[in-house]
C-alpha cells in the first residue's frame, strides 16, 4: 500500500498507499507494560498529489480507526518527519510518462546513430530494441531538475541481465517543471567526450570523429543456468540438513509471534522496510523493543554520468513488495516453517506466499567444547533463524535474524543477484574490467538498522570500552616499566558524541547497559554490539545524496528514542535530497544520553568492487555484513549451559567410562529423505515487481500484461 | 617428536624430538614441477642439552636418510633460524624439577598463612591442597632469570577448572643459574601491596595488617554439565546434517591427499603447529604452496605480576600433541571422514585417533540466488571443511579450512574451553569482575599464518587497492564538482613496505597477482585476501615478549620466500625473548617484492575481555577470526556456475511452467537416522597432555600414573 500504485479510476490525486501506522512507543509501552489503554489505531495514507502546478506526495494520518463519521480526522502526518511542510514533499514522478515520451523522442533523434553503432534503437515504440535507464536520484539544483540517461540493451533470454547491458551513450536533459515543451537536451557523452548539443554530437559522429566501441549483449556469460563440465561426484546428492523431530519452536501464525528456547518476539512487516522484529525478549525480559532495517543505500561512483550519479535509497522502491516467495531447500532448509507477507496494491491486498522462513539449524561447529585429562565435552551450536529476501531490482538482499543458545542474537545481510555494471570506457579508476565492454562499477552498500534496546526498562546508557596500549610500572615491579595494555571505559554522554566509528584493530567495544542494574559482582548487565564486516560510506558529503542519507556517514549513532523520530530515513528522501522529509542529522541536538530511552542506529555494509567472479551473479558468501548482540555480564554464567544438546565423554586408561548426553532424545529413527525438489513445483510465481527499467507510475508492469 | 619427552634411560643429553624435516621449497618444487630429483630427506632432531653449565636446546639436522654409516651427517640446523648460534638456544627448563622443589619450599614457608587464609597449602607433598603457576615466559634480563608464581586452588571435580582458581597471593624469585643454593625469594604481592621479603610479608600478615580476601574454589559455576531448567522442547532431537550419498570427495588416507569438486591439496601435520595444507590447487593450478599456522600468542595484561607477564607462544607446548580426537556429531558432522595424526614421544610414535575431520556441508543460506520476472534461481552453498582442534591447556583452538564452489577458500580459528582468569583484586582496568573473587583477564589472541601463494608460478606481487574519497569534476559535468570516491592502486614494492594493517572502514583491499598473467580483459588474475574479525596485538613493543613475536605487530606482512625463512616463529622463542631463535623482524631487509616468490604472513586474532558469559566455557560463536582467499578476475565468470546444486523455477500467469534441477539426483531415499550418540562410545580417551600445571620435563603427567 504505497506509492507505485496506478491511480484509481476517476481520481487525479489518488491514495497510493494505505498502511496501519505503527503506534508510538510511548503509547505501546503504556499498553503492553503499564496496563494502559490499547493505543488508538491510525492509518498512514500517502497521496500522490499530482493534479497541481507543484505536485507533491502527502503523508496523511487518518483515524482513529475504525472510521466513523464525525470523529475520524484526516491530518498531515509530519510529526514523524524532520521537515515540517505539512507532510508534503515534492513529487518528481508526477510526469513520468510524459517524461518517458520526451526521453524517447530524444533517443529517436539519434536512432540513425544507434542503428549504425548497434543496429538497435529506442524510440518509444513497442518493438524498441534498446531502452534507457536514468539515475536515482535525479539531478536536483533547487527547483531545477535534470537527468542523465544511458542507452541499455534489452535481454534476449528470460534471464534478468539488463543491469549488465549499458551501451555507453548518455544524454543530459533539463526536465524542470510540468511543461514538456520547456524540457530540453543539454548534452551527450560517449567514450570520454562531452558534446554540448545533439547537433554537435551528430556532426561529430557522422563526421567520423567518434571512435565506435562495442555494446553489451545478453549471452551465456550473463546467464545463471549451469555451465561447463560437471564437477567430480556432483551428480550425487549433497549433504543437507534435516529436522527429525520437526520444529522445536512455537509460532502464532496470526499474530506472527514466535518462541524458541527462551526467546520470544513478534514479526512485523511493512511496505518500505520489509520484515522487522519487535519486543524481542529472552526469558521474558525485553532486550529490544524494535530491530529492523531503516534504509539501504547502494552508492556508485564512476567516470560516466549515470554511475557517478547513482545512489539508490531502496525504500523508495520498498522492501515489502519485493520480498518474494523463498525457494525451500535453497533459500532456507526444506523443513523450514514458512510465513506469508502482504502488501496493498490497486485497492486490494496482495500476498507473497512463503516469503518469511523460520528454522532451527545445527552449525557446522559446536557452541562450546573442551578436552581435558579425563573427559571431553561439547555442546551443539543449534540456532534459530528468521529470514526474508527482498529482490529490489538487480540485487537480492537476504536478511537473517539469528538467535543463539548463549543469549546472543545477530542480524545479517547478504547480497546476491546481478550487479549493476558500468560501460567500460574510461572507468579504470572505478572498477575492474569484467568483459570486453563492461566495468564492475564500484559501489558502497550501506544498510541502516534501528536497534531500540530496552534493558531492564527504557533508561539505558551506551558504554564504550577501549583497549589501549599502556606504559606503566606496578607496586610489585620495583620501578620496572612495562609496555602493556589496559581498558579505558567511558559513557556516551550526549548526542554530540553520538556518532562514531569502529576503531582500527577493533580497539573499541560498545555496550548498552542500564546504569541502575548491575549483576551481583558489580558489573553492568549489558549487551555488547559486535560488528562483523560492516562498512560506512566511503565518500564524504556525497554530492549526489546531500542530506538524504546522513545516517551512512558513521558506523554507529546513538540518539534519544522519540515518537517523533521513529525512522532514520523516509521513502521519499530521494525526491528532495537537499531538504528531505527525514534528515537524520536533525536527530542530533545535543540531548543528554545518560540513562535515557536510547536508539542505536547501526550500519551494516560492504564495499563492492565487482570482479569477474560476480558474473553472472554475486555470491552471498563474500557479500556479507553482520552485527551480533551479545549478553555481557548479563547472566551469571553463559546460559548455553542450559541446553540438553550437549555431551560429555569420560575416559581413562584408554577406555571410555561414561557417555552422558543430558536427556537428548537419541533413538534411531527412519527418515523419509527427499533431498532436492521439496515444494518447488508448488512455488508461487508472483506479481511482477521490478526496479528496472523503472516506471514510477507503473511499477508492476501491468501495462505489459504480466499478471 | 619434540621437547617434552622424558629422558631416555641413561641419557643425560637426550634427543627429545625427531621429526622429518620439511624439504626446502626450492628442492620440492624442482621435484614436483620440474622433474628434478626427489629431495634428500633429513631428520630434525632436538637435543635437550641439559648436562652442561649453560644448558641449551639444540636443533640438529641428521641425514641424508635413511641413515648409513659414513654418509649420514649430524650438523647444527641453524639455516632456518635468524639467530646464528649453531642451532642452540638456552634451555630454561633444564632444572625445572629442582626449581619446583625450591618454589615449593618457598610456598611451604608461608603454609601457616595459606592455611589461615584458605585452609590449604602447597609444600611439594603428595597431598598438597594448593599448587602454583608461574608465568610464560619467565622474566629475562640478560642472564638473570626470575619468576613470579601465584598460588592456585586445585579442582575438586573432574572438570578442568584450574585456570579459574587463582588465589591472589604471588611471590617473586630469582632462579638464575644452575645452583639452587643461589636462588632466592625477592618479594611477595597480595591485594595491591608489595612486600620486599618473606619476613616482611609474614610480619604484616600476622600483625593483622593484611586484609584477608576470599579464594577461588571449584563449583557448579565452573563446570560444564547441563544446568538449570530444561529449555522448551529441548528434549526433542534438534535438526542436524546428513549425507545421504556419503562422501562426495576423494581422500588418499596414506598420503593425506584430498580432492573435492576441482580442489586438491595435501594435509601435513607436525609437532609445533599441528595441521597444515600443502600444494593447494584448483583445477590443477596451484594457488598456495603452503598454508598453515606458524604461532599462536595469548598475551595477557593485568595489575598482578602473573597476568601482566603472561604471553603464551603456544608452539612451545605444541599444537601437534594437543590435537586430540574429535567428537563426531559435535566437533564435526557425524558423517565426517576422520583421519589420525601422530607424534613422537618416549621412543615411540603415538597416534591421536580421529583428530582431523573432513566433511562436506550445506550452509544455511545459498551461494547465489535471484528472483526475476519469470523465474527464481538459486545455488546451494555446499562447502568442504578440513578441521582439527588443539586443546593447549585451558583453550581449545578449532582450525577450519573451508573450500567453496566459487574457488574461494578460508581459514578460520575459533576459541573455546576455559578462560585463564585473574584474581580480582585491583584488576578493574584489565577485565570485568566475573565472580566474587575473579576477574576475566583481558588478553589478545593473535595467530600467525603462512600463506605461500604461487599464482601461475612462484613470481607474484601484492597489489593494494584503496577505496578513497575523491573530489573532482568530469568532462560532462560542465564544471560542477562532485564529492565521490575512487580506487587507488599500488604494488608493495619491497620489504620496507611489507608490514601494514587493514585500514579503517575496510578501505584497503589486497590482492596477490602475477603481473605477467592477465585475463583476456587485461586484469590481473589474482586472489584477494579478505579479513573477517581479525586482530593484531594491542600493545606496542611488549616488554614481556620483546623480540619473540614481532609478527604480531601488524595484520599483514609480505616477504620474499626463502628456504632460510620457512617459519615466522620457533618453538623456543620464549627461552630467550630478547634474542630468540627466530626474530621475525630479521626477515625484513628491504628486498624487492616485485614479481618474487612471496609469502604472506597473516594474523588472525581476537581481543578477548572475558565476561560472565565466558563461564564455564568461552563460546565459539563469538570467539572467531577468519581470512578468506577469493579469486578475483581469476576466472572469466564465477566458477560456482559449474555445480549441479542449482535450481531454476520458471513461472508466469500464477503458474509454474518449469523446474530445472540441473542433474542433481533427486530420488526419495530412506535414511537410517541416528541422531546423537554416533560413535561416541568408541571415542578414544587419549594420552593425557596438558599445559597446566606445566612441568616441562614431565608434560604428559606420566608420573601421575595416567597412561
Amino acid at each position: 500500500m504505497k506509492k507505485y500504485l496506478p491511480s484509481p479510476p476517476g481520481s487525479s490525486n489518488p491514495s497510493i498507499r494505505i498502511e496501519l501506522l505503527q503506534p508510538n512507543k510511548t503509547d505501546a509501552l503504556a499498553y503492553v507494560d503499564g496496563g494502559g489503554p490499547e493505543p488508538v489505531k491510525y492509518a498512514h495514507v500517502v497521496i500522490d498529489h499530482g493534479a497541481s502546478e507543484t505536485p507533491t506526495y502527502d503523508d496523511i494520518r487518518v483515524g482513529p480507526l475504525p472510521i466513523k463519521n464525525g470523529t475520524t480526522k484526516w491530518e498531515p502526518l509530519d510529526y514523524v518527519l524532520t521537515r515540517k511542510t505539512c507532510g508534503r514533499v515534492r513529487n518528481l514522478d508526477a510526469d513520468s510518462k510524459l517524461r518517458r515520451t520526451f526521453l524517447a523522442s530524444v533517443a529517436a533523434s539519434v536512432a540513425d546513430i544507434t542503428m549504425d553503432l548497434w543496429n538497435a534503437s529506442y524510440t518509444g515504440a513497442q518493438n524498441d530494441t534498446l531502452t534507457i535507464w536514468g539515475t536515482d536520484p535525479v539531478y536536483q539544483d533547487g527547483d531545477t531538475i535534470k537527468r542523465w540517461d544511458v542507452f541499455m540493451n534489452i535481454p534476449t533470454s528470460i534471464f534478468d541481465v539488463q543491469s549488465l547491458l549499458p551501451m555507453g551513450l548518455y544524454y543530459f536533459s533539463d526536465v524542470t517543471g510540468r511543461d514538456p515543451s520547456k524540457w530540453k537536451v543539454e548534452g551527450w557523452y560517449y567514450n570520454g567526450v562531452f558534446y554540448e548539443t545533439t547537433e554537435e554530437f551528430r556532426d561529430a559522429y557522422w563526421g567520423n570523429e567518434v571512435e565506435k566501441l562495442g555494446g553489451n549483449a545478453d549471452g551465456p556469460w550473463a546467464q545463471t543456468d549451469r555451465q561447463g563440465d560437471m564437477l567430480p561426484q556432483d551428480d550425487k546428492v549433497a549433504p543437507t540438513a534435516v529436522a527429525p523431530a520437526g520444529g522445536r519452536f512455537s509460532v502464532d501464525l496470526q499474530e506472527k509471534y514466535v518462541e524458541w528456547m527462551g526467546w520470544s518476539f513478534m514479526i512485523g512487516f511493512d511496505f518500505d522496510t520489509g520484515m522487522s522484529l519487535h519486543d524481542i525478549r529472552y526469558k521474558d525480559q525485553r532486550i529490544l523493543y524494535e530491530l529492523g532495517l531503516q534504509e539501504a543505500m547502494a552508492h556508485y561512483a564512476g567516470s560516466d554520468p549515470t554511475q557517478s550519479h547513482t545512489a539508490y535509497l531502496d525504500t523508495y522502491y520498498g522492501f515489502g513488495p519485493y520480498a518474494f516467495g523463498l525457494l525451500p531447500g535453497y533459500d532456507c532448509p526444506a523443513y523450514a516453517t514458512m510465513l506469508n507477507t502482504s502488501f496493498y496494491q490497486t485497492e486490494s491486498t496482495h500476498t507473497h506466499v512463503n516469503s518469511i522462513c523460520l528454522f532451527e539449524f545445527e552449525g557446522d561447529y559446536p557452541m562450546v567444547r573442551h578436552t581435558a585429562a579425563n573427559y571431553a565435552s561439547a555442546t551443539k551450536n543449534i540456532y534459530f533463524v528468521v529470514r526474508s529476501v527482498s529482490t529490489v531490482g538487480n540485487y537480492d538482499y537476504m536478511f537473517s535474524y539469528t538467535f543463539f543458545l548463549d543469549g546472543s542474537l545477530s542480524v545479517e545481510v547478504r547480497a546476491s543477484g546481478y550487479i549493476q555494471a558500468a560501460y567500460y570506457a574510461k572507468n579504470e579508476d572505478y572498477g575492474f574490467k569484467i568483459t570486453d565492454t563492461l566495468s564492475g562499477s564500484m559501489h558502497d552498500h550501506v544498510l541502516n538498522f534501528k536497534a531500540d534496546f530496552d534493558l531492564f526498562g527504557v533508561n539505558n546508557t551506551v558504554q564504550v570500552q577501549e583497549q589501549v596500549p599502556e606504559t606503566r610500572s606496578y607496586p610489585w615491579s620495583k620501578g620496572k616499566v612495562f609496555n602493556t595494555m589496559k581498558l579505558k571505559r567511558s559513557f556516551i554522554e550526549n548526542e554530540d558524541e553520538g556518532r562514531f566509528d569502529w576503531s582500527p584493530n577493533s580497539a573499541n567495544q560498545i555496550f548498552v547497559v542500564n546504569k541502575d542494574v548491575k549483576n551481583k559482582y558489580g558489573e553492568y548487565r549489558g549487551y555488547r554490539v559486535l560488528p562483523s564486516n560492516t562498512a560506512h560510506l566511503t565518500m564524504k558529503e556525497s554530492t549526489v545524496l546531500k542530506n538524504a542519507a546522513r545516517w551512512s556517514e558513521h558506523d554507529v549513532a546513538v540518539t534519544v528514542c522519540k515518537d517523533t523520530e521513529p525512522r532514520s530515513s523516509h521513502h521519499y528522501n530521494n525526491q528532495d535530497t537537499s531538504y528531505p522529509p527525514v534528515n537524520f542529522i536533525d536527530f542530533f541536538d545535543s540531548e543528554n544520553l545518560d540513562q535515557k530511552d536510547l536508539v542505536l542506529w547501526l550500519n551494516l555494509g560492504m564495499h563492492h568492487i565487482p570482479h569477474t567472479g560476480d558474473l553472472p551473479n554475486t555470491v552471498f558468501t563474500t557479500a556479507h555484513s553482520g552485527l551480533l548482540f551479545m549478553p555481557t555480564n548479563y547472566f551469571d554464567v553463559g546460559v548455553n549451559i542450559q541446553t540438553t544438546q550437549m555431551v560429555k565423554v569420560e575416559y581413562g586408561g584408554g577406555k571410555i567410562s561414561n557417555v552422558t548426553t543430558f536427556k537428548q532424545q537419541s533413538e534411531t529413527c527412519p527418515l523419509n529423505y527427499k533431498p532436492v525438489e521439496f515444494n518447488l513445483a508448488d512455488y508461487k510465481g508472483d506479481v511482477v515487481v521490478r526496479k528496472f527499467p523503472y516506471s514510477p507510475n507503473d511499477p508492476f508492469y501491468e501495462t505489459l500484461g504480466v499478471p
